[in-house]
């Protein structure tokens, strides 16, 4: 029967491509995965490994024979390598360094050298570059001499004597030029050079600013030491966007793969501050019991101001958040934008302070609940509208991430702020 | 005075790359930007045009000199004419087509045909081809012998004798082969085709699953058309990015550069929608009058049990949302994510109920108010773990995006749940 099984199961993944066979092993659940890789394990390669979400990597990595998992490893170019690497535990780590041949160990070795998420991890070593002085067909002639050209590259890179990268040349342009132009005469103006500890998500950035297919990366004696590729930019591109949804949603680091104790251990923490938060809320309510208990109306508005208030701040916070992960927003506008949002926020709540006063009036017969509601609404917009600007770019300054914490920051801030308001007004007015 | 202010200006442009003018140019306001344009509108060129956010384009087009805003189109691709054309009012369009070469204008209005957001509007239409049965000299000689070989280009499409796209070779393997070796033993396994309609979030999508440099566009026909490039298709990865992001924020379409009337133009209706179930809940309160009357705290209390459901929900939502984004969560695991996701609220629940059953016997020295609050949280933290899940796969399936609208149901419900729960039960128990 498992013969049958699987026949049936290489049949499924013989026409899909890695990633979507990584997707496959990603979408079931543990115990069909365990099955799967049972009965098909010698199938997993090299590339498949590379596409599996680096939280169940692990789980299929141990599932693996060693000698399937070293094969898989020498199948791959060094960055890949690298890019699997880095997430095993230190024992695997191990075991998949010694499977490499010397020369890819020493590469990979170099690399982890590098900090986490930098330049140095990110790019390939293997670069097609040429002297400052040469000419289109001195360029064409070495790059068809050569055996061991990289299997994916579009630039030959122009070095000084010192390998100290200067300019690049597009494989299209040295098809189009005449054999005895210069090479410094068709370089292109993109040209842009990291530092091998920089940033990806930095690097990503600029690779989307810029428009650029290819970049030189240097050590710190400017010298090159590899380059790194679009589609290695826009992956790490799409990874930063994950994490800043999922930050924004309040949830840390999680996919469809965790199984329900992990999400639970997951999320716990961030329902926790939220009780905390919740409960700083509800402390303001408690000092206002005398003037519920007398008015029970305002138990049932009271709702709505905390609702309206962590709406619109959570509007401005996420326009905040987003201009600072793009860079538009910077020290330069940030007073402008600061001031938008209050007057903004004043506005809106100034509409919906008509609204609700009119509701008010309306289903309670009181004007002067209506006008309680009204005030209430307008402080909370401009406090919300405020807020959502005020705590990303603090945050920012004092270097957290605030697609992380923001959220909490600002319906806190919105929350109190309302509660007091509304209740506080209502004492005064109605008691 | 206005000299010395162009020349200061010009100074700062002149190092900068088109896209960090049009930044700086999105950066500032309205009054700002006028003045620039008026001291330097004839520096503004087709390239810093092309990156300026679509929002203020309009305002800057407006500005321009004719003659420089037909001198600024007519150095661009075609694509990027046609990117900045889609945005422009119906005049605008005109007056811009008419200032393009014929030959220009005929390929832009081609393009235009294409619906929005398709593969035909994203693409270029200059393609290097080579029949099928060439070798890799004749591709060589071909290419080297024409003069009007696109800007950028990283493969070479094989056609068949019907203009059909059968297989790409890249220019690296081109390099690295001998030249009597025919193009089809070199071609690469990544090749994939695209249909003109095609929607382009799809093909971001597919260039990054599956690391595509480059990928033929074809006609209903199946005949080649254009080719889409990585770095088109990285940067709508980014707009999908944006929209994603601001929609589950609750912001509709919005940037920085917009004005204050604007974004409160903007955000209002959103608002009004919260407004609107807020008034739901507060509706559900109301019927619960009689046992907030009877006991105070529980109007303390309240705001816990929404905040906490709303929390959870959101948590469980966002994950769906970017898993439904990533089409890592389909019909065929939809199942067990649900089942997941309940466990998890579930547990969660349990965790939470114990904690604020515990704050409530000791804030209220009553043990009942103890065991409604707790029995409401696993009540609610379940029905949002539910929700949110739930939700954002109904909207998927009747074709409305999860991002925009899953928020506000997945609110709406655990507030009326929730609301429900807490002072239902707390009827029963303690009037």
């Amino acid at each position: 029967a498992n013969d049958g099984d699987r026949a049936l199961l290489l049949e499924v993944f013989e026409p899909l491509h890695p990633a979507d066979i990584a997707d496959l092993l990603e979408q079931v659940n543990v115990q069909e995965r365990t099955k799967i890789l049972q009965l098909a394990g010698d199938y997993i390669d090299g590339e498949i490994l590379s596409e599996i979400d680096e939280d169940i990597r692990n789980e299929v990595i141990e599932t693996l024979e060693p000698s399937v998992l070293a094969e898989a490893m020498r199948t791959l170019e060094s960055d890949d390598v690298v890019d699997i690497l880095e997430d095993l535990q230190d024992v695997q780590q191990e075991a998949v360094l010694e499977a490499l041949d010397v020369v890819d160990r020493i590469a990979v070795e170099q690399a982890l050298a590098y900090p986490e998420f930098s330049a140095g991890r990110l790019m390939q070593r293997e670069v097609v570059i040429a002297p400052e002085h040469w000419t289109v067909g001195d360029a064409i002639d070495h790059m068809r001499a050569q055996s061991d050209l990289p299997e994916q590259f579009y630039h030959v890179v122009l070095v000084d004597p010192r390998h100290r990268p200067t300019a690049y040349v597009t494989l299209g342009r040295l098809m189009s030029s005449r054999r005895e132009m210069p090479l410094q005469s068709i370089t292109e103006d993109s040209f842009r050079v990291f530092d091998a500890v920089e940033y990806e998500g930095d690097i990503a950035y600029a690779f989307n600013q810029y428009h650029l297919i290819t970049a030189p990366v240097i050590d710190e004696n400017g010298r090159l030491v590899g380059v790194i590729t679009i589609d290695d930019a826009m992956a790490v591109l799409d990874e930063e966007h994950e994490e800043d949804v999922l930050r924004l949603g309040g949830v840390g680091d999680e996919s469809l793969s965790n199984s329900t104790l992990e999400i639970v251990k997951r999320r716990f923490p961030w329902l926790g501050v939220n009780l905390a938060t919740a409960i700083l809320a509800s402390i303001v309510i408690s000092l206002f019991e005398d003037v519920l208990q007398a008015v029970v109306a305002l138990a049932v508005l009271m709702p709505i101001v905390a609702s309206m208030g962590g709406n619109a701040g959570t509007q401005s916070m996420t326009v905040a958040v987003r201009a600072l992960a793009t860079r538009d927003l910077t020290g330069s506008n940030a007073f402008r934008v600061v001031r938008r949002e209050a007057v903004a926020g004043l506005l809106n709540g100034v509409i919906f302070a008509v609204v609700m006063g009119i509701v008010g009036v309306i289903w309670f017969g009181s004007p002067m609940i209506g006008f309680v509601i009204a005030v209430a609404m307008i402080v909370n917009l401009l406090v919300a509208g405020l807020s959502g600007v005020l705590v990303p770019l603090a945050l920012d300054k004092v270097g957290i991430d605030p697609a992380l914490a923001s959220g909490t920051f600002v319906t806190t801030v919105t929350d109190v702020v309302g509660f007091f308001a509304f209740l506080g007004l209502a004492s005064v007015v109605l008691l």
